[in-house]
């Protein structure tokens, strides 16, 4: 954070595939809208379960961007 | 949450008859902009009194909705 | 917060100057585009250094304001 | 909170009628020594359970008056 | 808490008819293997929204019993 | 916590003889029922006064012991 | 903290000239009924926004003094 | 907590003999001016030390007693 | 969370290989004696290390489950 | 904390003799290569347990001293 | 927070001429025995008070530097 | 912990490929200097955005080591 201004949204993602992909679902779906994301942080991390086993890990991201 | 990317807001709301009323106010003024709202979380309760008495209960929410 | 629902937004905001300078430079840059801001609470106060002195100081600040 | 000092102090109510009551009841017992009190926040929501019912809810406040 | 020993175990219940039916809906589940509740604390209180209306008001609560 | 999988549960133990008593009270009870309890968290301590003195001391703990 | 007991009291002052500033203003009020205060810490930072500029500064101070 | 009122505060005692000691003395100063004290909480423990040794355990306690 | 209650309880689990597989570790252990696990929250991550390696990540999570 | 700039370093020490004992042994180990240590926090307090007793207390301190 | 890896100490610092002097004080004793402070947090604000003024502010921080 | 007295110091690692690398690359960078890392604790996961891209992952660590 140097001279601008940044707001800070808050995002949830989820993949079957772990809680990396889980978070980079997420700033994949916001960096659609979102030009100059710049960090995110890891908020919560879960999962859903079925028949024993992890069917979504699942990620709430603080993510900050610039204001132009 | 399941494969889809929510965003979280927060939202205050305010009624003189209750804290679920309250709720729902917030609830009702953010579904004017908002499509596809899917939970809440209370985040604060709290209220105003005048004269010894509660003139308003007022709620903070979490408010989640689906990134189409 | 009377009768109204607001919206509640963070921002991170900076100045050589100072806390409550940085804390200014969030909120101008915020009202060029919210109307209605209403009251802001500092989430995090810290601060970049570079050779042993303080380059910039740094708020995260959640922002309040009247939705219409 | 405009130009006053305000002092906080925390106070315990309890109701067998509801959360909404217990709050009542605790700002109605501190309005007979408090007066100007100008807000509350919920900060503990409990109860307590007689052979599996509901006895007392129970609330924590901070309530809020201002030092005249 | 006098001079026993107690449990504690986290429930979540739901209902569409508000929050303190939520807290009886969970209570009236665990007396059903619980004997000797106690007391109950509110963790967390959220629904979840269908149409901009709520379905559903969940608590989450700690509950003690008395082990025997 | 080498490679077992662990559950924690929470108990409120008390006595009138000190902090340390409590906890030994809390887990001398639970270990009628759970074997193989390995470590202990103490998450609250409280107490209860009667005439100005200390009737119980009492204590809140995180108890971890091994699934078989 | 020596061999003394003190007393802890929360209050909330505000000012428009700065944080410092409503730190001592609401100290100075508390001055008027309490002695001995002898430490403060700054339990939240915040402020109300009139027209996108900073209308009062606001803190919530802990304030520890001796009891004689 | 059953059908009463109660005021809770927060007081600082110390004491070269333990925690449990200094305990002891704040609800003993305490009582000197609050009738009818129910319950403490331990919120923080700490302590002094000069040369190597502890001079004195410290405790803040929450104090709950009722509104008559 | 729909109409059900559930009961939400706290695992820690281990693996030499990775975050990911120590929660699996503690979900299939407690599958055995849980039927209807329906979601889990990580609350902690952590490790132990032998000789400068990461010899177990550590997870502690919440888990819950459906009452029948 | 008077005119003097501390560090604030994290120490965990043990003993199966109780919690004072703890700290003291931690505060005993921490002295022989810190000068000018003045205060302490107990950050957490914990055991473990053998064959259904605690085998040791257990405690989390921050360490406050003098930087000369 | 780049490539590299950052230390991160907590030091108290304070001054009587205001939260900022206090912050400078405390890096500028700081980097006296640590090059490449790169960051701080303010983890608290507090102050002495002497007759009804504030004789000290004090600041707790925690301050980053680089691992060379 | 059984009979020793641990030091625990904060970390920041970070890696383009992964939580668990940026974990270890603060553990290797770490134990360049301090013999006998025993555990860590992940504080804070976050990471770096470029271009829509996680350019590192971040993370914060609690890290113990024991006192020789």
């Amino acid at each position: 954070m140097s001279n601008h201004v940044y707001k800070i949204v808050r995002l949830a993602g989820s993949s079957p595939d772990g809680v990396e992909k889980a978070i980079e679902n997420a700033l994949s779906k916001a960096s659609e809208s979102l030009r100059n994301i710049r960090w995110f942080t890891v908020e919560e991390t879960r999962g859903q379960v079925d028949d024993g086993k992890i069917a979504h890990y699942q990620v709430v991201l603080s993510v900050g961007f610039t204001l132009e």
